[in-house]
């Protein structure tokens, strides 16, 4: 296969405002052929250049309405014009720029970018294939500083981790969940909605949280609670990046110190990771 | 010199919430003594753990109310309690958590990362000498779509470049700035109105902005704008990292492209910076 | 499943001389159950930490005489050891770690990292399947000057890409391949042996280098020349992330010139990877 | 001032052979005047795509036959061109590339990207001063297993570091130095007879090492080591960073290490740096 990727800038007014999308854009290009691997024939081959100029095209033609409806443009272009294309994967990330407000008065034309989560998604399709979508959102940094243990795990001759009822949980978050038919969604809703859906489960209510068990079982809260929620999404996968933090021993300093100290544990790192479809959960 | 950089977490309780400051200290001692280098003789020389041990100590004794007041206390630990330190200078960095809100409601120990600018400040003392107190700002990416030229510049054999009227502002802003004398600075709300400053300087009124004849002269308005608001600011200095978008030409693709498709453009990648002083500020 | 990585430096000797392998070990675990996810019971849940232990403890006592024999061992422990692992996959990756020489003279205990290409080995297994072994190098970047092109590819509307005789081709490589049985073999040896194929695929003859018609034709000269080579390789995926550099039109500036002065295109970015087994290859 | 960097490669023939540099050249440039700031009238400015062209037009006529003689070029241009630049800085790094070999046969046209210590230089004056010259190396990684330990160091009641007397000794090297009068220096060649005097005084003999009692005196060893046997250089900065790698406590798990398998630590970090002179050399 062959991949591209370009990044730019759509601008474009609404009312008086100007409105502001940078996005990455990555397009991937299978090829039903063979011959410019084996044979050094380029006759089919969609330079790299191309299909820059058709992203380009389509930004300027069509706009960006939403990421999703973007990469779904350019799979439906792709799969329409060629057809030596086997295979088409369109990946659209967003630059988060957000309109600056100053006293509560939104700017006319000044953005600061706040990269609390990245938004992305997915088109995919094969020939004679649905075309699929996938949104998501990565690089979500959250922590809980209480209301988070881990005990009962299964222990023998190489555990040294002592059981706790009260750590840090700390981590980066990566969602990526699969639409059904996309007739007529309002994809920018549904994403903020499903981010509030993800917010709510990591935290729990605001006035006492909810105690997590597990990162496991933080990670299958969240998929539960968009599940439950948001009834366009059909699978969703949650990674969870862990952090540790340690508490400082102090001891040998004449100082107690009880969770008020502590560093991050850079080595051993871990993650857990867990994909969940609707099927499953309501068989569950 | 010596330097240790250490990064952890100090938890604290405010009536029923959790308060959480996660920052990355960095420690530069440098020693009367010589004979370390020369002679191999450590007898004079401070271990880098130890270093990491006093700011974990004053940490959990002192808490972390602002920054700056935190770097304050370690020159002021290190320059009493070792005669053979001769200069001491201690940067910290924020790691910029959040409290998450569900539906406008504070959660009681959930956060969130917001890196839009991160905070930072720096301590420094020669023996002998005055502590002075460095503050600022980093990696705040800040944009404006329009009211930003550039014309009327030195023009040569070797210029190609057209002059513009109308082109996108884009770039990285660090700022840093000295107090005078830190009598009792409420540190934290400082910094926000300087924030604030920063971003009304770069973006102008909220309903028609600025006109910006070139980085060279918003970053002094930055400047002039927060030496003129905020007296416990001595010297400003600014450095502005710019990104510039080209208009894609879209003639060959039988388009015509009016600023509403752009790239960016990597190379060449230029920054202006200036130091700005009241002194200077008033005389000019 | 769940993930660790831990990094760390085997230490032993060899005669006189100290030898040093830093490795980069990340785990993979998938259990069998899903009650961790599903209810929070973590009765079954192998900890990180009880992963780093082990993955210590084997490095302590077998050595690491190869990356895939370390990862082999890894897979083997965890297999025969937890009922609950329905699979494990291990990834180790070597630090760069080389002896110095002094005049020719290889120095008893003294290194140098030399990141010319990163070694890297995978071992997996489901339970009741068989071990899979896959090496491969990685962050190799390698430039021609010349003996490259890309003409006659596929033309409309949207192309604007000049055809070309004499470019630059520059890349980053990745290779990874899977061996078959792995009774006895010699992996330190067999990987060097394909990195000079690798090599000598790239490059061509050194005294007149060989023509290549498009990155794909370059990476499948690279898997063929390997299959031919080294019969333990079953199937070998390469991937060749490209650097286009254009030549700068210096026309304005009043000068001519031919491939003499060159910047690197950082936007389109492409790639382009092709696997290829070893049954297919004898068919084409 | 204003800072432009621009990365490009430029290639020549010798002979039959194609060579190539590829560097990255980031100018510094001071102007006299203070208008474009305090005025936004840009009459003076240089605009940074006009200091791109310049340094790509040096390039083609004068080639680079050392990133020395190429920045003394740039800084030279700069000065007699412009009468409103008040101080010009320019800084040339070198991309790693290396020529391939086949069986020892050099490859006409192919190279291969090693960075085992990034070469770079800078060169700096003011109007009506003279012209300094810099030369450096930075990014090399260096291992010592053995001959290394730090003991008899200053302690208190915060100090919890045991003494040892046999630690790896490991860190990325950072080496500056500064040439007198430049008059027909062979920059590359003197470059590599110091690389080879820093790799030199880092691990000792090669039968035996030389005992490091400090990352201070080993920084101080080869400051000395270069300064006694390159007569062109002046003075030397040398910043060692250090990597600590802690022995893994395997009581627990039943085993006793001993120095065979340890883990880098990744906090606290620390560092050392020392700027030693020729004058200061001799009457110390």
């Amino acid at each position: 296969y062959g991949k591209n990727t370009i990044k730019f800038l759509r601008l474009h007014k609404e009312g008086k405002k100007d409105c502001v999308k940078e996005v990455e854009v990555c397009t991937h290009l299978r090829l039903t052929s063979a011959q410019e691997y084996l044979e050094g024939n380029n006759s089919l081959v969609i330079p790299t250049d191309t299909i820059k100029n058709i992203v380009l095209v389509l930004a300027k033609k069509n706009g960006i309405s939403s990421l999703e409806q973007f990469a779904i443009d350019i799979c439906n272009h792709f799969m329409t014009t060629f057809c030596q294309v086997a295979y088409v994967k369109t990946y659209v990330q967003e630059v988060p720029w957000q309109r600056l407000h100053e006293d509560g008065v939104p700017h006319i034309h000044s953005f600061i970018c706040v990269p609390d989560g990245i938004r992305f998604c997915e088109a995919e399709q094969c020939r004679n294939g649905p075309l699929i979508v996938f949104a998501g959102i990565k690089d979500l940094k959250l922590m809980k500083t209480t209301q988070s243990g881990f005990e009962g795990f299964y222990k023998n001759e190489h555990t040294t981790l002592p059981e706790r009822h009260d750590r840090i949980l700390c981590g980066e978050l990566f969602c990526k969940w699969s639409y059904g038919e996309c007739k007529d969604f309002d994809f920018n809703c549904i994403w903020k909605k499903i981010r509030e859906c993800i917010l709510e489960a990591f935290a729990g209510p605001p006035d006492c949280g909810e105690y997590s068990p597990s990162y496991q079982k933080t990670v299958n809260s969240i998929q539960m609670h968009v599940l439950s929620r948001v009834s366009q999404v059909q699978v969703i996968e949650v990674v969870l990046n862990n952090t540790f933090y340690n508490i400082v021993d102090m001891k040998n300093l004449g100082l107690t110190n009880e969770k008020e100290v502590l560093v991050p544990v850079e080595a051993p790192y871990g993650s857990c990771a867990c994909t969940l479809g609707r099927k499953k959960f309501f068989e569950a």
